[in-house]
């Protein structure tokens, strides 16, 4: 009655050119870093301009993809950062990377469509690392899929943000940048979403470092007067 | 810079068990027919209870699940349904099951999990074909994936519902079942979407066969008093 369990083979149909060189500091969800720039460059034979006639009418679109920087063996319980990294549920109840299959779904916003030499879609809000394989593109159908009444688990709602502050080296190297405004904007919507490890964020004398575009964010966690944790950019160095 | 686009082989994590014995007469999103039943089983090694721990919290899933009894051929225009049959767009633009990797994405409701023998799901407003095998669950997250605002092309919002009515036959048939008001439920809602052919829509005196459970549901189109077309369910047999 059943198919047989054989392995299905999936082809990728593109690529992601991201904002995200590295896994660290890209935020846990699409839609919460908006600076974020990726495109979507689709591969032969999938690059074809008919491929994409009338996605431009759709304002979002389903991307999955593999998480391919992340291992192939799963564990049936893993620790989400939303609950402090010490609490473990099922790997089915998170959207944790490591998982069997490794598929990744992302709902992003669909801002420009290229056609000129094959095809590139232009995205925002992706929370997807450089290089990443996408194996389909879905139109986002709002009256099947929005669900804002849904109950979401241990994951009620967005993730609180961070206040950001930056130093004088840190606003002078972004001064020096001809990106510097969108690059402000990524730094400050990326590192609001804390990407320290969770069971690490007593640790506050460490300097960590986020890879964004060409660059090296070197940060810290600082205690504002009221005693709360504010992230500081000290560095801005390229890579 | 990019991975390479080797093949990435997938390895169901279950199959689905449902009332949908055949593709024909599936709505063709989720949620459309609520009496529609689902189970998914999950296979070993993923059937494990602990893969699910903490799933329970959240109301509605997302399955990502091949399309095995399409074609692994694919084009880059297709013809939707909600266009008549005539009109074609592209692949990625459609949800359309003849589509690289042939990947789907359904939004459904998580209605009980028994963790008695393996692990089995047990689901509401799939439209799922009987067999399809599973790639992997993921919670659903309203903060992140609810965008009711959303643009969705030539698919603004949901298809409308056609009446049905049933023969005098056809209510003998359900009378005489002990999954009757179920199954009427079932047929209404299915029948409703109105699964002929697009391009047949004039056809008015086909009789057209829907397979429900363990039963052929045979319909046909007709008038009612206004010329407004309805779908009249005139018998229900056995297969």
């Amino acid at each position: 009655m059943h198919a047989p369990s054989a392995a299905l083979p999936m082809t990728p149909i593109g690529h992601i050119a991201s904002d995200f060189p590295d896994k660290f500091g890209i935020p846990r969800q699409p839609g919460l870093a908006e600076a974020a720039r990726a495109r979507l460059v689709l591969a032969p034979p999938f690059d074809d301009p008919l491929a994409v006639r009338g996605l431009e009418a759709f304002s979002h679109l389903w991307l999955t993809f593999v998480f391919h920087l992340s291992p192939e063996r799963w564990t049936p319980l893993v620790r989400p950062p939303r609950l402090g990294g010490n609490a473990r549920v099922g790997v089915f109840a998170s959207r944790s990377t490591h998982r069997p299959n490794r598929l990744g779904l992302s709902l992003v916003e669909l801002v420009a469509i290229d056609t000129r030499a094959g095809v590139s879609l232009t995205l925002r809000g992706a929370d997807l690392v450089d290089g990443t394989p996408v194996l389909d593109i879905k139109p986002y159908l709002p009256w099947a899929e929005a669900r804002p009444e849904a109950r979401a688990g241990f994951a009620p709602e967005a993730p609180a943000a961070l206040p950001v502050r930056f130093t004088r080296d840190a606003e002078a190297a972004l001064t020096a940048r001809t990106d510097g405004d969108s690059l402000r904007a990524l730094i400050a919507q990326v590192l609001a979403q804390d990407p320290r490890p969770a069971y690490r964020r007593g640790a506050e004398e460490r300097v960590y470092g986020v890879r964004l575009r060409d660059l090296d964010v070197r940060f810290r966690a600082q205690a504002d007067a009221e005693g709360n944790t504010l992230l500081e950019v000290v560095e801005i160095v390229a890579v």
